[in-house]
């Protein structure tokens, strides 16, 4: 990495660094903040579980988006991003603790999700922990537009950054319900694919953040529109397809998700996609057995895991995340005209960091 | 009854009129809001169901709360009243959902409930139908929010109008956390019972459409806070009552619910409190053997009916009803001091009705 790249890198790592700290301030005034003495002992343990889902991280994407986002406008220090960051993170722990619920997930972040957390919790009263669990993300998902109507901000602007966010929570909905769609049709359509990325990680976690910076930095969107969708686009479908690959290819101690869970799940992914493209007869079947059945071994993951290897799906789906990344690099280039160029570089640089993890 | 009392009533079943027409309104205009040619099948069934479970109704009382606390203070037409009116049915619809899927109760409103709904168009994939009914409680939640900020408001009036109802969300997910928490720890202290009312029904039911109202018309709720709280507290907990009540006592025609599903769901009623509190040892036994068994037989709540009768438990329960509906009218008397007199009448008359119902 040449130098110019090894500073975006610290300066977006600083960023996450920055906010984890405001993050735990937050949840640490939170309890007080809805608390009282006679909210019982469910709803603190529930606060708690909020927070350590939130606090055990994941990359931060977003956050060095949106702080990025701004500083392609100003290098100024700009009210209302601390507010938005922890809008963007509440929403995705909203998102995360109702995905896994749907999925009947075990494991999050390196560690119980949310849902199984509560499981643990009232071992004898399963559906009391559902019912936990729905409730710490449905007021995840609140205290994300709660924390932005609080901020002190122009009206114009809140307002604006609001529509944004509230259209996100649109999106966001109608992604999960196209996912079901997709796993009980048996729909491995290349045009429900990409709507399905678009509309659950592309708009949420890469075109809200730039939105969101750009607008706090007080940014007219209009006349970027197009090219923050594009970006946007092209980098989320790199970045799902990098997830997808991560089913069978990744290391387990670094998804934090067991291998083949996907598959397990029956999830028609870029990576399903691919490998019932690319099987013969045999190995097909041997696919199509494994997916959708929860109890399939290890054993036979890791003979998905070696036919995927010897008809070179690794590789096939690698080039095309590389592809998307670079397409999304190249959008971000055209970005130079009118803005900053050291945050440029930032958004030049994102896809493919984003997606080296997958090797 | 008077002839106040008689336009006091028209008038608040006219607000419920006019209201149902522009709820309609609003989902036949959400489908495309929201829609597209991209969101395949599923997603049109969910706007479909929150559609149908919201436009099948209930008693309206929060509108004529929201209309009528305007009137406390001007006649003139209000502007925001009417996104106050959709967020409020739409909040309570995502509340719906949600305790229908916790509860995992088949009925709502005399139809299915939307988890059922959903598990009846999915009968091979209960996970998926789980996964559509949260997503469309989910959505129902957000609406309610952006049908608020997207509300032609002046900032400030937009702004403590948002704060009401965020503050709403909060504080229904708590009620419903210290719900769960009574249930799966039998306590049935009545200083939970209270807070888990004031929660889950005085706060959003009675005291956020109040509030909404007066700030519409331009109100400043500091100086009224208090009697506000206190009036939503006493018929809050009069109208709890009363669903409780009416789990035994009920006709399951009108309430659209099976008789006994609160004791077969082992819930700390009102109603349970006083039956434990009458019931000699034998009797007793019988209630604390139905309470929470789902297979409990008809035969066996007609006993505990039976038993209810004889012990006086429909008398004691019906006149903590009444005092509690006679003290929030004494309340409400009150602000004939400051406001306007026809409207004062609505919220004297008003617990009086929504309890009249249990006889």
């Amino acid at each position: 990495m040449n130098s110019s790249v090894l500073t975006a890198l610290e300066r977006a790592v600083g960023h996450q660094r920055r906010f984890d700290v405001s993050f735990e301030k937050y949840f640490a005034e939170l309890a007080g903040d809805v608390g009282g003495s006679r909210l019982g002992h469910f709803t603190p343990r529930c606060l708690q579980l909020l927070a350590e889902l939130s606090l055990r991280g994941g990359k931060r994407i977003r956050i060095a988006l949106l702080y990025e986002a701004a500083r392609l406008v100003t290098e100024e220090e700009v009210p209302g991003l601390l507010e938005a960051a922890l809008s963007l993170e509440l929403l995705h722990s909203h998102a995360l603790v109702l995905d896994d619920i749907i999925d009947d997930s075990p494991l999050r972040r390196g560690g119980l999700s949310t849902y199984y957390a509560c499981r643990e919790d009232l071992p004898e009263n399963p559906q009391a922990a559902l019912g936990l669990a729905m409730m710490i993300g449905d007021l995840a998902g609140f205290l994300a537009l709660r924390v932005l109507v609080q901020a002190d901000l122009p009206a114009d602007r809140k307002q604006a950054m609001l529509d944004v966010q509230l259209g996100v929570t649109t999106d966001t909905v109608i992604g999960q319900i196209l996912d079901l769609e997709r796993d009980v049709t048996s729909s491995a359509d290349e045009g429900l694919l990409e709507t399905v990325c678009e509309y659950k990680t592309a708009r949420y976690s890469i075109l809200a953040p730039l939105r969101l910076g750009l607008l706090a930095a007080g940014e007219d969107l209009a006349e970027h529109e197009e090219s923050l969708r594009r970006y946007a686009a092209l980098a989320g479908i790199s970045g799902q397809m990098r997830d997808d690959y991560l089913d069978l290819f990744g290391d387990p101690d670094v998804t934090g998700k067991p291998i083949g869970a996907d598959l397990r799940a029956g999830r028609r992914t870029y990576l399903v996609r691919d490998l019932l493209a690319a099987t013969d007869a045999d190995e097909h079947d041997t696919v199509k057995a494994a997916l959708g059945s929860p109890d399939c071994t290890p054993q036979t993951i890791d003979r998905i895991r070696d036919i995927a290897y010897r008809r070179g799906v690794h590789h096939h789906l690698q080039s095309a995340i590389d592809r998307h990344a670079e397409a999304a690099s190249a959008e971000a280039a055209s970005w130079r005209r009118h803005w900053h160029e050291e945050a440029v570089a930032v958004f030049e640089q994102l896809p493919s960091w984003n997606t080296r993890r997958t090797r």
